[in-house]
């Protein structure tokens, strides 16, 4: 089980969440891509989330706008953890988004990245810091990438 | 179908949401109530919305806190109309919950009233607002409601 | 009574509202549209809320922004169901428009839809709905509708 | 023309208007107290707005919460200045009044206070500085009551 | 003292409270216009709340955005009514305004309208309506523009 | 690597923060708990983080309140997964929290969760999770945990 | 030029100011105390802040709260670093404050503290750390507060 | 010790932190200027706080953006002061930075200034301020600034 699934809820949030996928490419990390709206194709949500282990993913990243129900919901039909990124929604600027994803019940846990860009590209940080756990190749990886963002910031700073 | 379903996703809502039944009872509206939590019973939602109108369910009233996700799940599986209370959650005092419920994305609509008891109240006006459009008497009940309504606050304003 | 009102507080929100009505048209629903700006007719709104059962709307769609008293204020004449739609308004992006709408005090209910687009879209929906009830034509066009938008979701989801 | 009409949206508001009457009682200013409900006395509502100034009402304060619909409809019905006062609400603690009241259309002005008790001080104050532009003795009061409130502060600055 | 004082806080304030200036004319009310930063001006600020009466300032405008001090500033030096508007401010888009205006503490009122364009527009009918109770050609005025504001509403109806 | 570090940044925290290792202790999961103020052990914080891995922390849970950057600064020095929980704070009630840690920059994940002990808990789960990608155990009694949870619910239900 | 004024708005205010003049009087830094209503006492403060470094004033520290304008006009008149406390307010819980104090236009800084009780004690840190840049017993006393504040994290820590 | 020093998250926020070295040019006051990210360059920071007296920086100016950690985690590792600067973020506008600035627990003080540009020109303003406790030659500039200010806005007043 080493395969990460990156849904998101429409076909117009994939600007945002292909930052995510930009990531997982860079740490050859295995994924499959899905539009799953939670609210058009809730049975397919529904399988998506209860076969979500035996499909092989260890990571779900889930992107949603709005009133975002896709990550809380397949949350609630894997034991898989769950990564949610809100996306920016244009009257309230993602604020919606978040509160949407975050303030989730007890017992349902989603992990909760910042809302739009940055949040795509942390949840698969996020899940290859999880899948790193056992492997040590993306470890390394992540070790690199690490050095890599330092280094990159110490030489702007001394070229600044 | 003259029936009303009235789903909340705790028994901790259930304070909150007595206030729709006593309504509901006032105005001798026939409805069920259940507890759904869209998070730890996602396939009993599922189903509940996908059967809301082979058991007869008019409208279905969903109240939920937070991340509040069941009202518009259950509107996702069903053409009867849904209508969603916003819970007062505990941090943000309901504004998670109101924009979890109300910023549902076009396609999939869900009527949200007010935060908290109020919200309650006025979603069984609500329920027997539709109803009314095809029963006489409650229509006659909601009139006459309204009328004692105006008449209360004509004396209180008298006696002031 | 079989028809909806779509009324709007001024010109300027029938870039929204019109989406509204493209949706009525769309189910073949009969809906009559106006421009009652509560707070420059307000005899007006006073009368066409009143009259509202009379004229025949089944249904009233009120689009309004800012500190939006439209909605409310049919609803406090009319026992026909009132769907409100936030107007995305300039400074605060329609978080004003929300709260004037939604936070109504128990006793008169406005049935709130989303900020915006997606709202006066589900707004029209919602109407549908309603309709549907005692309407086999339009429920009809409602499953039909949600079939075609799942199916068009499964496309999309099919061709990523 | 020299009367203060003091209207609230409902008995619950008194304790915070209250609060204005005492202003407008140590002004010795002429005043009427009114409840009247947006939501439900709409017709009363109208009449008491179209009538206002025939009534000898020279100002008109406004108190209510949540939606808070009644400034407005007054202003929408009289060229008498309406002052509003946001109610501190439950669960948006008056954040919800406060937008409601203040976010008016062009065309229809509401002075809005702050949101509670110091907001309905104010309206009291506000309404006795618009009669002091023409009534010596409310402007000798005026200039009493600042007087004595610097004092007052200047005081307890010394005893600090 | 039938002169109204239209005062901003900058220059860059201008093409909103020029809104206001507009109005004025329009009512053929006598106005001054100055900017009077309050935190770069503070003795000339000060002077001019103090002499607000003796120079004939029946009403003063005061238009200013962020951590908005002139309306509140003016309105301690001064018995003479003050109405603020908030300015539309780059980050929080006059939400900090708002706050900074309306939530003055009770003894010192300012008569707040809505952020932007709509609330400079208002202050200054808000001033003709305080104008109006001791003037009848301002009154007259009032009546008409209100009468033609509904007109042309009405109009726009009609057409539409 | 299967211990989780459970890290507050105050004992003030602690009342939340145990809801995350009552649930660690159900699940038999290895934990050690630490206070780690940010900005008065700046220097403890920083060897804590780098130190993680060799000290066998598969997964960090971080509660902070307020200016929160206990979690955010952890992750900048590990590769370990770091899972933020918002205290819920005094004046702003955990908003300032939730922001502080949920908006991190690309390129340093933070896994946030819920406002407070709904938050707490799931921050515990999430870790649970992480850890059940490779130990049967934890996955099982994972399993077992949702079944229960579902089954009370289901019960909770049919006793309503 | 070696002290520092604890100023407030009001005598309210003086249960979280204590908490900055309890750090003086462990600093052993010379302070005086004021209660200055920048409302009430327009004139007092205009002088207080033109005479502020005369009077010996090295730094000001000066706690408001909702319309917050004592910190910026303070910063108006003299050229001494001003300090802002937003006290927490009833309604808005101390976002009108903050927003009131820390969003100065360019040109008049005034150093903005937390909401309330950490901003009260932080803000006489901050006045310390300005004093000890050139006050070695200060300086030492503050490293000697940070060391204790740490070794007391640290044992609480070893406690836990 | 009379440097200050100007640093910065991301050499994204340097367009807004210009600002501020251009007033201290203005000023002749000796800085330096650095890029250094919390989360990316954690090490450095920490080296950067810890060593900012010896290195003679008298004051510390740090901008940052989202989950702004940068200007807390200087101030937990010195005693000169920090002034923090919110950075206007995308998507929640420098809310976000303004609460992760603003928001530091008692013990350690952040001194904040306004979101965006006015905040960047006023931490420098403030940084003058304080050294010109004891250096006259930028005492009398800040006097000849703030009377060119005032200066400046009396001419635009004039010519108005």
């Amino acid at each position: 089980m080493r395969k990460v699934a990156v849904v998101m809820g429409s076909i117009s949030d994939w600007s945002t969440m292909k930052l995510a996928t930009d990531i997982l490419d860079e740490f050859e990390v295995d994924y499959d891509r899905h539009i799953i709206s939670a609210h058009r194709m809730p049975k397919v949500l529904q399988k998506f989330g209860e076969q979500a282990q035996e499909n092989g993913y260890a990571v779900l990243i889930a992107g949603a706008g709005g009133a975002a129900h896709l990550p809380g919901m397949l949350a609630a039909n894997t034991i898989s953890p769950v990564i949610g990124v809100p996306i920016e929604s244009h009257a309230l600027h993602g604020m919606d988004s978040l509160l949407s994803i975050v303030q989730m019940p007890s017992g349902v846990p989603v992990a909760t990245t910042a809302i739009g860009s940055a949040g795509a590209k942390n949840a698969a940080l996020l899940a290859a810091e999880i899948l790193a756990l056992t492997d040590k190749k993306v470890a390394e990886k992540l070790i690199e990438f690490r050095q890599k963002q330092t280094q990159e910031a110490i030489e702007s700073e001394k070229q600044f």
